[in-house]
């Protein structure tokens, strides 16, 4: 029997947002966000960390290739967010406040469909040192 | 359906206290807790971390506002430990041993109160960077 | 005689930004500076660590009241750059590129003429975890 | 009834380590590990966190004294792997790959027996600030 | 000729302490320290880094024996000031108030001695991770 | 007249050493060194942070290209010590005790030939968080 661990990768990118409801008026956006809905824009160094659950091969002793999964990483978050801005040039976020949690949201689907079935995966995503989401829950 | 996640904010305090078991004598409390007994006291910079879970509104993208966290934490935690002497200042320690497990434990019953009922919390306590303490536990 | 010392404070704020000179044409600006000046911004958590340097007062043992230091930061600094674009709202970077090394020089020039004049003022600047800047030099 | 806490105690040691299946060609760990299978061996400044779960004692306020943790993490991981080659001087990895995973569930079956059968307890281990693991999973 | 290079080490350790003017008033110290002053105490985790600058020895390769630097930090300064309270049982801040700028000036001042005369020494202390002192300046 | 900053840039890398002085004895540098010099080796995560300083360009707004920078750091350094055993495959420790000492210096030398003359340069070393080295001194 093998034993079922996690591995954990971290990774980043720094993107442009603002937060905004897009069936919302602006007035309505801005008394509700605030200066996170200022419309010129802010931005942040998203940290990721992508959480891999499941058993390790008994013969390599990996549960996954971290070099594999810096690379989807690499590939699929990194490649497709770092230096954008969120709202003008991501489809997903078109309909979607890019807030944390759905920007978090976002990240798992695009990364399950790379990720062998038989292994959970979380993502955690920092917007801040001080502020961070994680999907899904356990 | 809405995806549930958890949002966590960090805050800090800095505060004094002593490990000290009111029923015991001096000299019990110094075998037992050592020099994190003096009688002088010491102080640590508390971290805090604050873990929501619950489910995404699908029309703002929060689970909760930030803003509004940072409020009440600032309110009800900050405000009423920051740079205070636990054992002699705070009610809730007069008779419950400051350890780090018990103030984690004051923390979460006090927040409990301002966090809607639909949505779970942990807290989490740093006395050091290299000692840590939640609750509750998943 | 009184000892020199320097005091550190950090503080930090978010703001969106693009690579731009603005006597360039955007292919010119594109081929020298990449994705970094990608027309519809990125973004930063830009972390600040202001240094004064000067004699420690016999009395108070201060060598400049931290909190009055922080709170110069907040009001001159954070409340100024926080949750903004910096090429569209601050007037500084409309022709000047809003690079580490120029948002920090800046920074700099703000905050010097709130320090008393016998107390040397230095300004570090982080744009990311692995890149930053500071401000003059030693 | 006590409250149900976590306590996390941090720790470290440095070694010595090559990924190497005992049943490969060099050529084939070479191929499958690549630079991590460097027959010269590499190493990484190993971070350890300790979690143990039960309930608090009514009287002192500890889950478990966490001097005592300190001291069962120092006698029996970092006395006995601090400063080593894994592969050549640790039996345990004679005949199995010391990976982040297996390194982190030999610490976790060797510290298992320290710790009251009715304290959980979970191992988590860096290898660098960007890679870990975790053992057993919730 | 050999280089000149500076070696740090950090340490750190966990004290109460208020600020207090000795010659001021309860009234005078409370409204220029704020809460800084509370006559119950705080407290801090004060993080420490010592650095050292020398020549290399061209046969060892070290300036200074790493070990011995955390012996002579762990004797003097650690078993000194943690889990102490400043004010009351340290003999060198009856009549200096202990701001992280006293406290840093008597460290440089302990450690001095124990350091060979070619070396130079400099020290930095944290008391909270936001704000820092150091001495002496370069 | 331009300003003068510094840059500073960080990058890692893991590898295996052990101290050891090629012309003293295995029983004298086991002595001297202790476990450091373990015949069989132990190893760390490096981490490295390169600072440049020199004038702003008024065009630019950059002092140097950081991408360039990161470029450098990865061809001459990374690529060159990370995975390796210092001792055994690195000729500039053939004869040169792999300390942090001098492995900090070693990377100053090869850097110093990339980059501008007119450009200061300053290499800092961890070994561990704890330990680290910086060259040349200001």
């Amino acid at each position: 029997m093998n034993e079922i661990v996690s591995i954990y990768r971290r990774a980043h990118f720094n993107a442009a947002h603002r937060l905004f409801v897009s069936q919302w008026s602006d007035e309505e956006n801005s008394e509700f966000f605030g200066k996170c809905s200022n419309p010129y824009y802010h931005g942040h160094n998203y940290e990721l960390e992508v959480r891999l659950t499941g058993a390790i091969d008994p013969v390599t002793g990996f549960l996954f290739d971290m070099t594999r999964l810096k690379d989807l990483i690499k590939i699929h978050v990194e490649d497709r967010f770092d230096h954008k801005n969120l709202n003008v040039e991501c489809a997903e976020f078109k309909h979607r406040n890019p807030t944390a949690e759905n920007i978090c949201v976002v990240i798992y689907n695009i990364l399950r469909e790379y990720i062998p079935v038989d292994i959970k995966l979380r993502v955690k995503l920092w917007e801040t040192p001080r502020n961070y989401v994680s999907y899904p829950v356990d």
